[in-house]
């Protein structure tokens, strides 16, 4: 099959891959596979993964081990960490946490970037009819917004700011105002802030009189940069919650005291539940439409790579 | 009256202040301060705080506004935040995150390294008489041991840390044993790990091999230095909670992508009820005479911060 590979070198190349056998696990077709952070982040070296990136799809699943075959025919998404079945975590059912998990085109794991791709069949969701591929291949982005929502008290009386308005902000956005939050997005590009308020959300730019007058309940930093950190941290209220939303590789600088002095709560946040996701898609109370920039076959992956860094969602269709 | 002044330049020397009148709030005359860690980082430029340093302290009341005498010739400790009475954060009773607030010996109010001070009446608390002046001078900081048990959860079944054997460490680490949890003292000074274990606390060298074996539901930073956040941050499990406890001035470097990928939560604890304190020192359920270093008058005060800067408690009898 052809995919996508990352080879020890940082180099992404589309390559004739050996096509994988679904054996214990169920083969899928990818019909749409989406660019995220993290993949740019990997092939700037984040988390040492050689592989097959992507680890956002919408496909058919094509075999099924015996007795396993509720899926076959059917149009999924599936969560991305496979853990080792028999951890303490595992047993808890957090296998994005258990310390032997695979993390599909992430980690020890082929990903999305290929006309092919594996997951067992307990991390794949069937896809409601009324939810396009187009707005399926959102569910993985979109679940780990949700996640958010386990772990920060959300709702009508929370005044909330995402930091970043590239494609995880926006969702991120649209996920804490479907709890009747009050929602601003900041950010620095004018033609994704329009976006933003396109999907009527209000907006802000990143270092307007704003930073030192209005502070938040929560502030979610999903601009994968260093200075969405620290903006952050500035726009928190005392006793206020700063989500960690997006990964970055490498190291920053921070004063610690204020987190102290403020009794302000530093959240990381990671994957999260597929069934929300493809529930608010179906409710239409996200809109995914907008946010998607442009797709490209398996071939136009250097101009699809170009294009997600500076724009928002940029799909692959193998 | 005599008292520690520390100017502009950061020198701290004994000095004739005029003596405070009772005005609005009571006067009262300091039997013991003890010196913190902070203070120590307030001679090192944190905060910008110039005047009478000094916020842990046990007096008796000598004077108070007309209609609040209740307390006059009693023995109290007192809360160290003034907040303004009139914004939302005092209208909730959460004066320590008053905008406006001035805190004793640290923000724009003198502090306890003097012969009086002056502390509005609803910031004292009564000592019971079976808590000695020297055990009662430890309720400042042994509150904001407490603050952590209404941040985080912690009962039988947690197994947690304590980063830093020094004076609050140790406090730190008496608070949590006292819900039951499984507590252990992480530190680098044998003579305060020989405290520790008089204390009947487990202890572990920092670094020592637990550094990547064994990892906890709660990692309490009380060491005040950026290396203690660094180990706080690979003790931790995924999902489990960094408490941030003391104050350091200046940056640190970290990488936050493992915040993310593991879920941990990062939280900032400062001050905490004085009641709670109180009555862990009445009930014995906290121990604090092995953590006195020495007692020193206010002219000895050179040596008392040499000392408090390797020891553990140092107290000032003015």
């Amino acid at each position: 099959m052809r995919a996508l590979f990352l080879d020890e070198s940082g180099h992404l190349a589309l390559a004739e891959r050996r096509s994988p056998s679904s054996g214990a696990e169920c083969l899928v077709r990818v019909r749409r596979a989406g660019i995220c952070g993290t993949d740019l982040q990997l092939l700037a070296g984040y988390a040492d993964f050689t592989g097959i990136p992507g680890h956002e799809f919408v496909g058919i699943v094509e075999q099924a081990p015996d007795g396993r075959g509720a899926l076959v025919g059917r149009r999924v998404v599936g969560e991305i960490n496979v853990g080792c079945g028999s951890c303490t975590w595992c047993a808890r059912g957090e296998k994005e946490h258990c310390p032997q998990r695979t993390v599909m085109g992430i980690r020890h794991r082929d990903g999305a970037f290929a006309e092919l791709l594996l997951l067992p069949d307990a991390n794949l969701h069937a896809v409601p009819d009324d939810v396009s591929d187009e707005e399926a291949v959102f569910a993985e982005p979109l679940a780990a917004a949700c996640r958010i929502l386990a772990q920060v008290t959300v709702n009508r009386s929370t005044c909330a700011i995402v930091v970043g308005d590239g494609r995880l902000g926006l969702l991120v956005a649209q996920v804490l105002r479907a709890t009747g939050a009050h929602v601003v997005v900041a950010g620095k590009h004018e033609p994704k802030l329009a976006v933003a308020r396109q999907l009527e959300l209000s907006t802000v730019r990143v270092g307007d009189a704003l930073a030192d007058a209005e502070r938040f309940d929560v502030v979610v930093d999903a601009s994968g940069r260093t200075e969405g950190l620290h903006a952050a941290l500035r726009l928190v209220r005392p006793r206020g919650v700063v989500v960690l939303k997006s990964t970055f590789h490498g190291e920053t600088t921070l004063a610690p005291w204020p987190i102290v002095v403020d009794e302000v709560s530093v959240v990381g946040s990671r994957c999260g539940p597929f069934r929300a996701a493809l529930d608010l898609l179906a409710r239409r109370k996200v809109h995914v439409m907008p946010l998607i920039d442009a797709t490209f076959p398996l071939e136009g992956f250097a101009e699809a790579f170009e294009r997600a860094r500076a724009g928002l969602k940029v799909l692959i269709e193998p």
